[in-house]
């Protein structure tokens, strides 16, 4: 993980402005400060600055960040962009180059459905939350609570006195608002997170939507706290419930929470994939029914898992349960990174779990969003539609806020990685080759006095863990999954699990170790999961590992990836391979080449059990990480392989 | 079948014009008529006169069968209309109620993308054959001659000196005009069909279609001759199909036909559901990927069930291959009957294999074409978009068109329902209760002088069987599935068998029985197909079964479809029920209740074979024809049921 942030601070980043230059984010800017009429807007979505607050997001967390090394250029960039936007605000507050150049007559906040006027604002606004809150500068702050003022002063609930009470056809205003209040104190932006969060639902968006459309895609079906089900446009579905779940915190309100709540664990339940990706459906890049999972279809939506990570943090902090943090881990190292690269300069807008073989580098619907068509695991430079790779960006660069919480008892740890953590008081260093290795040693640099309890989050794939206290097993040692006296765990299950506790008085140079149990394992779907019914999956840790076609030498002429049947019987190993890849641990597995059909040919549908006892011989597999896979050219892959 | 069609003639076809004249389309061609200015149109697309010519396609075949009771008032009715066309038609031979209301100083055929002029023109013409084929009456079809004429001389290839050299974006006119070559002699019609035809891929659409749309779906992607898989709008593409195939067939192309055939084979083995069914993508209502044939979200359309009974009876006349009739006679009963309610008065547009427990009667995505929502199987009275249930009665009143052939040798019989064919030299008379018994009894009634072969289709399906001529077995009979000298078969596959040909001097009185085992079966799919894998379905003889909620009482509360797992191993027991669904075959099996898994539940993946022998308490299941489900109400169902 850190030596993919790496590559986003020193390639990803320091290439945004190139890209944003390319596609006139940036001149729309400059050109709306201008003032001048006439002016083209470039690119084709009314959304295009959003591209650009991302990027700031991102470079912000970034120059707030002293574990990766930041491009030396990156503060004069980060300053000129914020100049840019400056000059584009109007004396108002308002900042959007897509309304100023192409639609300078039409009243503000009109165009409500498809204009993504407080999406992009949102986004302005966490961009600048994000500049202030890691290098402690107010000047992108100061253009945001301007244009946060107008809108504040625009929008609320009828009686309120302002004139519009409707909501954005694109969710973001909502989580940006509730940051905002927690940057400045100033509870208004709180409430107005909690009026739009409860304005969707009522249809006020519905005569302007066309029949094609449902209400649900623009997430106007049902109110937050009466919604089943997490439906509709996968990326406006989740940033609107971690809008929701940001008010739910900030108010103590137990509805919203258990609204949250339920809709989480829908998702999770029936509508996630294994790497935590989410939205099947590539038509209006919706969530589909429940367990309609398909592999080589998915949609999956580099977006909607990011801003999956997003909503199972604020889920987290809310709850302090640890499943909000396993989904986290698990979406991100899986249905995040695949998004990128390793290079960190070609994207995936689309994450299928499976191309079939003789089908990688067909056109996908995902191809409308690209240069070119990025179906079938073709990355791409950048997108028309460029909302992934800034996403990757922020979301990368912030990671260092998404791993630990505090409370008044002490620190919890809820993701491993190689660092520093401060907090609850108490300042750790980790050191780990995690999730390579599943060992973790923290060193205590800083403690106060006085006990405080160190929380480590048991990974909900893990067996079986050690952990020991000074080299001294179970010492202190609390766990909800039974640690036993001598510190050695073994999962027992429950929800309210996960969590391994040590409270003692804790001084600097304490040193506490956790093993986890690496041991590459086969996982199975709920059947109701269609798309992976009789199929098995090989996971190692956090990580879910896929097959590519070039990996298997083994594999006749003519034979593909989709003529094996994996022998679960047979066993798993493990190897480090550290010239693959960037370096990965494979996982080998075994697996039969299944007989061709005897029967006709013409049709595929035969007497059950007819071809049984067709399976021949043995191949060995190997299986790389999911979030590595399409980086060596487009080529057939599968996640789920059919098993015997 | 017999009943099903006597339905069509008493009820569907009778209600046709009154919900022609509900929905304006008939008054869109009364306004035509008046030829005023200003005049509005009615309904929602362009296409809305081809309903009407549809429907008369349908009054057409019935007016012409003997074999069923056509209502009293259809003639009048016909010629009604007929006379509406007549009145509609201007002095040049245009007629298009769209386009000479809507657009009235539009220059004719210049919107070809969205327009469907041809389209709209090629159903006209299809009625107007059909007319004077069954009646005799020339009207009808001097008006759709004067409209081919216009036609004719406007499109055409460079250099033709006609004007426009490009194609429609919805395919018709191809088979159309083939239809119009054979009913008239006239050559030129059979010229232009090939002309459209071979327009086709060369992208003359490609600057006006928008960039959501592929020219996939506008069949202009790749020529006809070079294209290597169906793909695009399911109808458009069967539609051109059956058009390259009439071509081939009338022209002796034989690089038609071998496109034909290799197009045919890959729909039929990658792209093809059980049931007939094609098109699986909702979105654009389109082929899916080879093998993506998902179960519960099977757009699979009616009309493309319908277009793919057309087009393999193309394929049937132009090769003699049994294969195709074998495919025509289960979409016919399966994917093409469901869509039609058994009253006759409601319809189905999109036919899943599966509906989910609680998620019956569910927005569906094929919604927009309906009168409320269609999907999950909530059968309705009319379409917006009604092109499905004029096809449905068009398709049932013609069925006697698609029984029977005829060559030099003799009659080769495709299909099995009582009734008389004649034709080859023989006139036979078939009486049985096919498809609910297997035994078949032909009773010569008249015969040439000569020796003549009697050619019967052993279906596909057929495992055993035996045949008799005058009650002797094996009596002249010489089948390519290697009958014994008994007359008794077992099939031994090969692509060139399927016909069992009987040879001999007929006279009037010799009697033929041909009795075809009947046990119902277990059926697996080939396991390319995700949605099928690790699954069963039921069958017997030509019909796919299905299990509906609503029969399974042994099924405890709290338990549903989904939970159930089919016991292959047990055996399959047919019933016939003649008060159920208008009298139905049912088959029983027996199936276990999968055990509620014991994981924390908030994560639906898990270590493989963890709840195995979790497999509860036996259960019967009762499963009735899948043409006859969603007769009863919603509720869930499945074709595809988990095996162990």
């Amino acid at each position: 993980l850190g030596q993919r942030r790496a590559v986003n601070a020193s390639v990803s980043i320091p290439q945004g402005p190139e890209r944003l230059e390319e596609a006139g984010n940036l001149e729309n800017l400059r050109a709306a400060a201008r003032k001048e009429s006439g002016e083209a807007f470039r690119g084709g979505y009314p959304f295009q600055d959003s591209d650009v607050h991302k990027w700031l997001e991102a470079a912000a967390w970034q120059l707030g960040d002293d574990s990766t090394a930041t491009d030396p250029g990156l503060p004069d960039r980060v300053q000129e962009i914020v100049g840019l936007l400056r000059g584009a605000q109007d004396d108002a507050g308002y900042l959007n180059s897509y309304f100023m150049l192409a639609k300078p007559d039409q009243p503000r906040f009109t165009e409500l459905v498809w204009g993504h006027e407080l999406y992009t604002a949102g986004h302005l606004i966490q961009a600048a939350v994000a500049h202030h809150r890691a290098t402690g500068r107010g000047e992108l702050l100061d253009i945001a609570v301007k244009f946060a003022d107008l809108i504040d002063a625009s929008f609320g609930p009828e009686g309120s006195g302002k004139p519009i009470d409707r909501i954005d056809g694109h969710p973001e205003i909502e989580t940006a608002l509730a940051e905002l209040y927690r940057e400045t104190g100033e509870r208004r932006y709180l409430d107005l997170a909690g009026y739009f969060v409860d304005a969707h639902g009522r249809g006020t968006l519905g005569s302007d939507t066309n029949h094609h459309m449902r209400l649900g895609y623009f997430q106007d079906h049902a109110p937050v706290r009466e919604a089943k089900a997490v439906t509709g446009h996968s990326v406006r579905q989740l940033y609107l419930l971690a809008g929701a779940t940001d008010v739910a915190t900030e108010t103590g309100d137990a509805e919203l929470r258990a609204a949250v709540e339920r809709l989480w664990a829908e998702m999770a339940a029936r509508q996630t994939y294994l790497t935590g990706g989410v939205g099947a459906h590539h038509s209006d890049e919706a969530f589909g029914h429940p367990y309609e999972l398909p592999n080589e279809r998915a949609y999956c939506e580099t977006c909607a898992a990011i801003a999956s990570v997003q909503w199972s943090w604020r889920m987290a902090l809310l709850t302090g349960d640890t499943r909000y943090s396993d989904l986290l881990e698990r979406t991100l190292l899986n249905g995040v990174l695949c998004g990128v690269s390793l290079g960190g300069d070609r994207y995936l807008y689309d994450n299928p779990l499976h191309v079939r073989d003789g089908f990688a580098d067909q056109e996908g619907a995902g191809g409308s969003h690209g240069e070119g068509d990025d179906g079938g695991g073709r990355r791409v430079g950048w997108f028309r539609c460029a909302c992934c790779p800034p996403n990757v960006m922020r979301l990368l660069a912030s990671l260092p806020s998404y791993v630990a919480s505090t409370d008044a008892d002490g620190l919890q740890l809820h993701q491993y990685a190689e660092g520093t953590v401060a907090g609850g008081g108490l300042a750790l260093e980790v050191a780990t080759r995690y999730p390579w290795e599943g060992r973790i040693a923290l060193t205590v640099r800083e403690a106060s006095a006085g006990e405080r309890t160190l929380s480590l989050r048991i990974p909900h794939w893990a067996r079986e863990w050690t952990a020991d206290v000074n080299g001294q097993a179970g010492a202190g040692i609390d766990g909800a999954r039974s640690a036993s006296p001598e510190g050695r765990g073994r999962e027992t299950g429950g929800r309210d699990g996960g969590w391994l506790r040590i409270t003692r008085e804790w001084a600097a140079g304490d040193e506490v170790v956790l093993d986890l149990a690496m041991a590459p394992r086969l996982t199975e779907a709920d059947p109701r999961v269609d798309a992976a019914r009789g199929c098995a999956a090989i996971e190692r840790g956090p990580l879910v590992y896929c097959v590519e076609a070039g990996d298997q030498p083994e594999l006749g002429d003519g034979y593909g990836l989709d003529d094996l049947v994996l022998d679960v019987a047979a066993g798993l190993a493990a190897e480090w391979r550290p010239k693959l890849l960037d370096g990965v641990c494979v996982v080998t597995a075994t697996a039969r080449v299944r007989g061709r059909s005897g029967n006709a040919g013409w049709w595929p549908y035969g007497d059950v059990d007819a071809a049984s006892g067709e399976v021949g011989e043995a191949v060995t597999l190997t299986a790389v990480p999911y979030y590595a896979w399409a980086n060596r050219g487009v080529g057939a892959m599968r996640v789920w392989i059919p098993r015997v």
